[in-house]
């Protein structure tokens, strides 16, 4: 049988488990051309939030009744393709199911003698390339400028941050924990990290960007653009690539208008703010794999992995995601990984 | 002696004529590598509102009791320079007065024979050029595009609209009156023009843009943003070059916050939002003048131009600019112009 998690209902909000739902369908035997995997990790991201609102945005969202989405590392069972043996290792798009059957053309082939596989959605996958299309576009690093971060101990940030280091930033991350603030000063070499939570958030940042900022990665919105917007300097570059602050919000906000703040900052510091998706960059992610492989092997990238056991798991760790009870790269063990 | 207007108190909102001062102060000789100047042609233009606040942005504010800023076309009429003779035509950045006094090294020399000299401040000028580079390094226009343009009638809207059909886009223009719109549309060859004043300007609007809009000049924010910023589409480019709808706003807008609206559309539509000086661009301006002059022999970009006779109304006429009484160019003949 193949276990699958399903939109159960569309959350108005902060989702609940109870728009999650398990149900098990029967395996379906591979036609021409495909194959039958069996999942081993699967990715979670604060993206899948937004396929779960019924708003086309740059993907279609999950239909209720629908698998949710995912990428996922899985081991082929059973092939009608020329390109993969039972046994092979492939990244694929499957979603959060256990068994599923999937056209050989899509999938990715892992090499795990190269690098754990599980990477493949982490470091040296979505997350990681992510970070590197984004800030070889549109952040345009240059030594001795100053790069703040937010969410800097997630999968995207902290690779963000390492990739600001190699380039020869002064990199001040953001995070919610003091945990996670020493996780990235210690382990992942960024300058400085700063609890968003302290009552004097506002002041340690202004302090230890003394010279201003000169590129915001946005992934969080909220509380960490408000403190980091009035430190940009002129012609300072936003890539906007997430913002999971504001995921959940509903309705209005009720403070007054800020638009007219932003765009007068925007025409008079010659700001750049540009949203991307990583599918955007596409002909570049061999590039992007090449440079980060060697990264990762050479330590100048460290990453982190927060496994979670079980696919019946993966809705209330998903939730976490949001609480910001979730450290490093959000993995969910659908089974155990053979290649180990 | 020589007039001057200067900036007699600050303006909380909208200007007045009582924010303005004329004074005489005596003509001051040239000294070693100085000329002494008539103005002929002063130019007029929104980002002067800017000046006239006690905040620092791109440029530093003008002084109370200093005389305001502006480009001007002028005559030279004693040199201690071997760079001009007296009778040279230059262009320069004196101010609001009528015989000052210069450092030849800031001045371009004009050449009656190319052009007339007023377009020097229009669209052989600061406008033109500012139209040209934000095109050429922001918008990145394509041919089957679709361009909108606020302030279509502008100096520098005009422009923008005309190099876009060059390249080949479907042109946008948005004005304030029936009789500016006529003029966008049949002298400037955009293909469309809306009347922002109309009731139903946003639906019309939408109409005419059928296939979304790919770059929005920014140069007006408020209601014109408002119409088309929702008809954005994928990887839309937006160059920030002007905001004059909220140039005398004071205090906060009482609507509710949409800079997370914002944020969510530049995400997931992908957007490029960039705010830019012409000064940004100063190694473009050689390169500017030639592909603008071309164009204006050829008359692929026709331009217009509003003279009001007599330093003495240049608060006045300013003020239009906010009022949208002006149409074309805003010029003040400070004197008869020689080379006519």
């Amino acid at each position: 049988m193949n276990r699958q998690i399903i939109l159960a209902s569309r959350p108005n909000g902060f989702p609940a488990e109870e728009n999650f739902k398990m149900i098990e369908r029967p395996e379906r035997k591979p036609e021409h051309d495909e194959v039958l995997c069996q999942t081993i990790y699967l990715s979670l991201d604060p993206y899948m939030r937004g396929r779960m609102n019924d708003v086309k945005s740059y993907a279609e969202p999950v239909k209720v009744g629908g698998v949710m989405t995912a990428g996922a590392v899985s081991q082929v069972i059973e092939s009608r393709s020329s390109l993969f043996q039972p046994g092979d290792f492939v990244e694929c798009r499957s979603g959060w199911q256990e068994r599923p059957t999937l056209e050989a053309k899509n999938l990715r082939k892992l090499y795990p003698d190269q690098a754990p596989i599980s990477t493949a959605i982490g470091v040296l996958g979505m997350p990681g390339i992510t970070a590197y299309v984004g800030m070889v576009n549109i952040a345009d690093p240059r030594p001795g400028e100053t790069l703040v971060v937010g969410a800097a101990s997630g999968a995207v940030g902290a690779t963000v941050g390492q990739i600001g280091k190699i380039f020869g930033c002064h990199v001040v991350g953001i995070a919610g924990t003091d945990e996670k603030c020493s996780y990235v000063t210690e382990t992942c070499n960024f300058d400085e990290c700063i609890n968003y939570n302290d009552d004097d958030f506002q002041s340690q940042l202004a302090t230890v960007c003394s010279k201003g900022v000169d590129i915001y990665w946005e992934n969080v919105g909220g509380k960490t653009f408000d403190a980091t917007f009035p430190l940009l300097n002129d012609f300072a570059r936003m890539p906007v690539c997430g913002l999971i602050s504001t995921y959940n919000k509903v309705g209005l906000f009720d403070n007054p208008d800020r638009l007219p703040v932003l765009f007068r900052s925007v025409l008079t510091k010659r700001l750049l703010l540009r949203g991307f998706i990583v599918f955007d960059f596409e002909d570049q992610k061999q590039e992007a794999l090449q440079k980060l492989s060697v990264w990762v092997k050479d330590s100048k990238i460290i990453y982190k992995e927060n496994f979670i056991d079980g696919l019946e798991n993966a809705p209330g760790a998903f939730l976490g995601l949001f609480r910001g009870t979730n450290f490093g790269k959000l993995i969910i063990r659908v089974s155990p990984d053979p290649s180990l």
